[in-house]
């Protein structure tokens, strides 16, 4: 166990920073006019992060990597998969942490971009300026334009009225209400989960997966966009604001349907385990090169330990 | 001039309306969950708009439609450029209509987004969700893939930080300032100036227009992206809040830099003249298939008398 999580730490580790100087570079420079759009957008998406979404669109393109295509070429279009995802993730933070939505001061520790400017029209501005950088970083992949299409569709679908603003909006339009947990989940699903998925979907398609390997991804995603949230959730009760970064306690303060509140802190528990084994026997048929995304489960689950 | 005139009036009444339903098609459905959020995206973009957007995406497609390709599919890639183009304007208007952005009541003689739902939270994932879905509308397009990816990388910079939105940023942070020409001329041709450009060109790329073709498209697009502006300039100070459908005299009101403001009135028309001028001479070399182009200029410089 310690050899593989020490090599996994390491791999994360590098895909961490590697996905930094690869958003680094794609973002207009904080001196190119307009000077102060760009460096909230470089604010907002260069700030500390768990980068998840890269990792697993790394780990996905591990696993699914075919003979087609240079490896050179998959590896500079799993760059742009994994930064597209982050900069979709990164404007969603902007703008939930805006008044009109969930009106935090910090997020990662350090204060929301509204704060850090004091300017609530940049900070959305920002977040509209970094969904479309997501998709020309997708269409200036070196791959088959006809994979490019599957990819643009996948992260545009994920994002929209039926993925994560979607989920955003029944979020928004539910505080204070006793949810069923089937709603709560079916939220989840798309404001959290769609992102999620979509980024190990990237990887596969980026890395020319077969229809098999495919599938596997699927299963493996869905579980994982789910117990994403779960973690959130428990982490949202049993850690401290330091060390989320976030305001702790916030939702149950807010009134926010959670799956704590309706299942409790053991069922929240319970139903992880479940999903975690999901998540593993939906990668048996992958085999060895779906290591990383095996590790990246515990890593995610693990979180809430 | 009078046969021409009407000939052209029934042709751009048809693809408005057209490009509603295309529009109407498209959109999810209001009773779909979440149905308010899809409520507040149709309402939005099926109001009455001008469709100015559309109209170039189409005329130029009709300049530079070529053998390569059925026709049919090229019909419905145009209706996608279209639908595209309008729901990145339709977006940029919800969000520009927001508290911390112009904070205005009426937008086309009804009321705003967040007005009609009352709900800033819901206009702005309105605003939001529509954006993916515009790319979501040309990765669907039946043409060749590499067009596809083309078509979405001029979308994508016509809506980013160096296209609509930096416009934005520049004119949010240029208020109470007296802006030397250029950097006004600057700005336009990122706010209005880079979708209206993108409309043209997405028309020409897709139904594959030659390279010629494309040069000559790139130097009408940049003098109409241009035109419009100045236009609504004239306009802002000329016409009546029913006429405009929105509050006139607003700029002036809150000291916005215009051409008008700059260049006095008759400065404007001479300004727009010119503008005219390079439209149809960059239009010489396509020929009669450029006619609704040559006829949409008129169109859209006419509104200013």
């Amino acid at each position: 166990m310690s050899a593989v999580a020490g090599n996994f730490d390491a791999w994360l580790r590098d895909r961490v920073d590697h996905t930094a100087t690869v958003l680094d570079d794609l973002l207009p420079p904080a001196e190119d006019d307009p000077a102060r759009l760009h460096e909230a957008m470089r604010y907002a998406v260069l700030g500390p992060g768990k980068r998840v979404r890269a990792a697993l669109v790394y780990a996905a393109g591990e696993a699914s990597r075919t003979s087609n295509g240079t490896a050179a070429a998959q590896d500079l279009a799993l760059d742009a998969a994994a930064a597209a995802v982050e900069l979709i993730h990164a404007y969603s933070l902007i703008h939930d942490d805006l008044p009109c939505m969930d009106d935090d001061d910090l997020r990662r520790g350090r204060p929301t971009v509204h704060r850090q400017f004091d300017d609530e029209a940049l900070a959305m501005l920002a977040g509209d300026a970094l969904q479309p950088l997501a998709f020309d970083c997708l269409a200036q992949m070196p791959i088959a334009p006809a994979l490019t299409v599957q990819a643009v569709r996948l992260l545009a679908r994920a994002a929209g009225s039926e993925g994560m603003v979607g989920g955003q909006a029944i979020d928004c339009a539910s505080v204070g209400q006793a949810l069923p947990i089937e709603a709560l989940q079916h939220m989840h699903r798309m404001k959290t989960g769609a992102l999620l998925e979509a980024s190990v979907l990237l990887g596969g398609v980026v890395a020319g997966a077969s229809s098999t390997v495919r599938a596997g991804l699927e299963s493996y995603a869905s579980a994982m966009g789910l117990a994403f949230q779960v973690v959130d959730d428990i982490l949202d009760v049993t850690a401290d604001s330091a060390t989320l970064g976030k305001t702790a306690g916030k939702d149950a303060a807010q009134g926010k349907p959670t799956y704590v509140s309706i299942m409790g802190l053991d069922g929240s528990r319970e139903l992880l385990a479940g999903l975690r084994e999901q998540a593993c026997a939906a990668l048996l048929p992958l085999g060895p090169s779906a290591c990383r995304l095996r590790e990246l489960a515990d890593y995610i689950i693990g979180r809430s330990h």
